[in-house]
């Protein structure tokens, strides 16, 4: 099988999440946080790793791996880049996230090309290991985000990032094994924890300040 | 006029966002964007304000200036060490918001005292100027966020700290004298323009390493 190796050639920093209880066919937007799996928490992530103000992270993407009924796992990739028709509230995301997972991935199947649900939004038949694999043969390094990490103002980071998150639960042992074999480093943010969003929010303005250099 | 004193008592950061659109009625949870004057971005300004992973800041608050249409304005404000029922998605948040808004705040009149709407959530005939003097005089150094300011790195904070915002569309030239004048100093976040909940983030965020003294 092989990938789309131009997919992430204009990205330069993702954001991976896996959430464990998100559902993966199509939720009601007027219950996200309780039937369709913290659904919320999925949206926030999006919007907070592509969203600034009056714009988008053109160089930036968001990739939330949903392990939830019926159909596990699912992953749905969101790039700054392509996006059109994108608004940063949680309804809107929302919906686009239910448009996503009404996108047929029997016919394709496990790891096969992402298939493109709307501008910028793509899904595929994914999980952790699948997912931090193609990131890194597309020239990432992979970086876990765990609260007992070293200090993220003392890494020295390349050029293409991709940091790896839990949801508010955390990742299984499983997936927890994944993201210390794909890891360059662990790194932590903050002494308080913290929400992913919040994190994603974070590492954000650290990279822009090294970026400007104000750090 | 005399007003509850012990109100700020046990807060030592509060946010406070002026909302140039945001209704002063009860609106839908379904067109918060829309027809609620970007009400989505009022209820992530709260819930960042406060919440953390798997819990709320007890230390902190939220003060909300809605400037919309019918009856603006109308301050909400959400206290963190006194929240109840509270989760940090838009639609719940948003909920609480429009219950605040059906209070009657005309019998109490202008600048009265807060009138208590759910556990934490209390709401009042307010402008900026008022709730800047009232936090000013329950023991607040107001900062004013904005992008041209000195670096939040060099500053040397106190122990109550008031910081103001504008939203998308920035304060009105009133508003911004107002705050001028109450700011003890302009403070920057980050070279890339901003939302408004993603500078509470990062405010908060800096403000716990210095806690802890990561910084």
């Amino acid at each position: 099988m092989s990938l789309d190796r131009t997919l992430f050639s204009d990205v330069s920093r993702v954001f991976v999440i896996v959430c464990s209880r998100a559902v993966t066919s199509p939720f009601s937007l007027n219950d996200m946080p309780g039937s369709a799996g913290r659904m919320d928490l999925v949206c926030r992530f999006i919007a907070q790793s592509i969203f600034i103000s009056h714009g988008v992270r053109k160089d930036s993407a968001a990739i939330a791996i949903l392990k939830g009924k019926p159909d596990p796992p699912k992953a749905i990739l969101v790039k700054g880049s392509e996006v059109r028709y994108m608004a940063p509230d949680e309804r809107n995301v929302g919906g686009i996230i239910r448009k996503a997972l009404s996108v047929d991935l029997k016919s394709a199947g496990w790891n096969a090309e992402w298939k493109r649900s709307t501008p910028g939004v793509y899904v595929a038949k994914r999980g952790l290991e699948e997912v931090l694999s193609e990131l890194e043969q597309s020239g990432f390094d992979v970086y876990y985000l765990r609260e007992d990490g070293k200090d993220i103002r003392n890494i020295r980071f390349g050029k293409k990032l991709a940091f790896v998150l839990g949801d508010h639960i955390g990742l299984s042992e499983e997936d927890e094994r994944i993201a210390e074999a794909h890891a360059k480093e662990i790194i932590s943010l903050s002494p308080v924890s913290l929400q992913a969003d919040q994190c994603v929010v974070i590492t954000h303005y650290e990279l822009d300040r090294l970026a400007a250099e104000v750090r």
